[in-house]
């Protein structure tokens, strides 16, 4: 834990100086003021992480971590925990649907096992396995409290090593068959709300299935008494490797002022535990797309986010994350490529 | 007007058979069946459209209309008409809002004078003036019944030229200080709602002279009594140039089988006028953005449409519809780097 409270001591503000520079000359551009909304608070922002008046956005890159999930014996799945290792593989192939949006907005996809079942033979997967798979935390802990602080350990390093490559911008993506189940138990408990309000189908589990899966849920956070002012302990009891790793980029990159891009569900009930581990870490979040999963919108609400993309999405894999780059950069071709009144020649 | 009835003529039904056809493939791809959301109903659109299995976006354009309103003497804008004028230029030279998102979307920005009021000296600007600005609409009409059949043929002429240039994607923009007015009285005429409802501040009108506004359109559909079932009477009296002109790429668009990004309100206005001459129209007409502007919504909710992005952008231009480009081609992206389950190898 020494490691992740020396990340998170270094996490610094964003630079309020530099946005109000940035603000001050969106507000001379040749537009009526404010009239491109969130595009001038996006970039904004942008200048605050990168403590930049010029902010940009060069290489970019989805990580995507994988990690299977004990409660999936339970029936809240429809599709057998293979299909996590099978699918990552995929990954490194192009072939999914995070990788074909990847393609169109210039990214970089990394495939990370934080907690494949079984061996993995796939060497363009980054090995951070911190065990294989969840338990069923209908019966014991998901996991050990030294494996969750592992698990976000790994995602600070994942994101370290991203960095260190040169990536300004960071996306996270998932896969974990059945990961929904664990992301609702967490959001339930960080946001004190029952089950019953943020657990969906998922990934088209049969309806009849739902009141099975917030059963499951309930009785989980019965038993285990998750500590909803210890991130760590929710993680461990209800949670998932994948969603440790998340977490663990969020803060890892927030320390070097490099924002991450968050996905659906999954990643927000990640940025709930980040969040409460670390709250200035919100700054380095920015959301993209509303998930149709149920438990998205109490999450993004939580956090005080506002997915402007509203596609009707919930693939996962970081696929709603990546189509946010193309906003981003059309907040930075504003600024690099607009100018202002006075420039125009206008007298206004 | 019989120009406009025989393009109306040609607009064709949607491909069924190559819809059902993309629908299937993508359905089989590897991911959950319906888990893309929107992304999938825009590429079974876009089949349909094309009429093709593998329907593909090349050239990218927008096209934005220009034009004046005598209406601005009433006091319902801030910016003096000349900016129209000036705007218009600066587009031609790659420094406005539409111009520096459709750098970074790979489209090509086309500015044409339909109605800017005198002389406009700029080569880049295509020239198909209408006539110098419309009229003070609260006074007289704000054009005759033969300009506005001139504006809209203006306007399927400009798409015409484009798709003969080999552009198959197609977004509206716009630039007319004052044209919030008409466009809210438009939809207030064509969805029978006061026009309170439909009517905003635009380009940042004080929030003061709002019932100004609200009052000049009331009196001027009061004294006009303009023919909800002929658009183009509502048009011609009540109307503006430029939205006329958009209502043209709408229609020739469409009748080439060329899919339309709409805009904001202004477009929304033309889109409500394109769709009561041709209801058909509607099959080619893809939304963008949820402008903030008020009478977008009733006017979306009236054309059935359903804006993805929600970025709290009100700057017209077109700006808004370039963005929908980028998830356009995560859609075509989606369909031509991703592999089916059995491509892939599950037995699933």
């Amino acid at each position: 834990m020494e490691k992740i409270n020396a990340i998170i001591q270094q996490i610094p503000e964003l630079s309020s100086e530099k946005m109000l520079l940035v603000s001050n000359r969106i507000d001379q551009l040749i537009k009526p003021v404010g009239s491109l909304g969130m595009l001038e608070q996006l970039a904004v922002k942008l200048a605050g992480i990168q403590a930049s008046e010029k902010p940009q956005i060069g290489k970019k890159a989805v990580l995507v971590m994988a990690g299977d999930h004990g409660i999936v014996d339970e029936g809240v799945a429809i599709s057998p925990k293979m299909i996590t290792r099978l699918q990552s593989i995929n990954m490194t192939m192009g072939i999914t649907g995070v990788c074909a949006f990847s393609k169109i907005n210039g990214a970089d996809v990394f495939v990370y096992d934080i907690g494949i079942e079984g061996e993995v033979d796939c060497k363009q997967i980054i090995d951070k396995k911190v065990r294989n798979g969840t338990a069923n935390f209908l019966k014991e802990f998901a996991m050990t409290r030294e494996e969750a602080i592992r698990s976000i350990e790994a995602g600070i390093e994942a994101a370290n090593e991203a960095i260190d490559q040169g990536y300004q911008l960071l996306a996270v993506g998932e896969m974990g068959i059945g990961n929904t189940t664990p992301a609702s138990a967490i959001t339930a408990v960080l946001c004190g709300l029952d089950p019953e309000k943020v657990t969906g189908l998922g990934a088209n589990l049969p309806e009849e299935r739902l009141p099975l899966k917030i059963e499951v849920i309930r009785k989980a956070i019965e038993r285990h008494q998750p500590d909803k002012n210890d991130a760590i302990d929710v993680l461990a009891k209800v949670g998932g490797l994948e969603i440790g790793a998340m977490a663990g980029v969020m803060l890892g990159a927030a320390a070097r002022r490099v924002p991450v891009v968050l996905d659906g569900f999954i990643s927000l009930s990640s940025a709930l535990i980040a969040v409460s581990l670390a709250p200035s870490c919100i700054d380095y979040l920015l959301p993209s797309h509303r998930s149709v999963e149920i438990g998205s919108i109490e999450a993004s609400s939580k956090l005080g986010l506002n997915p402007p993309l509203d596609l009707s999405m919930r693939l996962g894999e970081g696929s709603g994350a990546v189509l946010m780059f193309g906003i981003l950069d059309a907040s930075l071709a504003m600024l690099n490529h607009m100018i202002t009144f006075e420039e125009a020649g206008f007298s206004v």
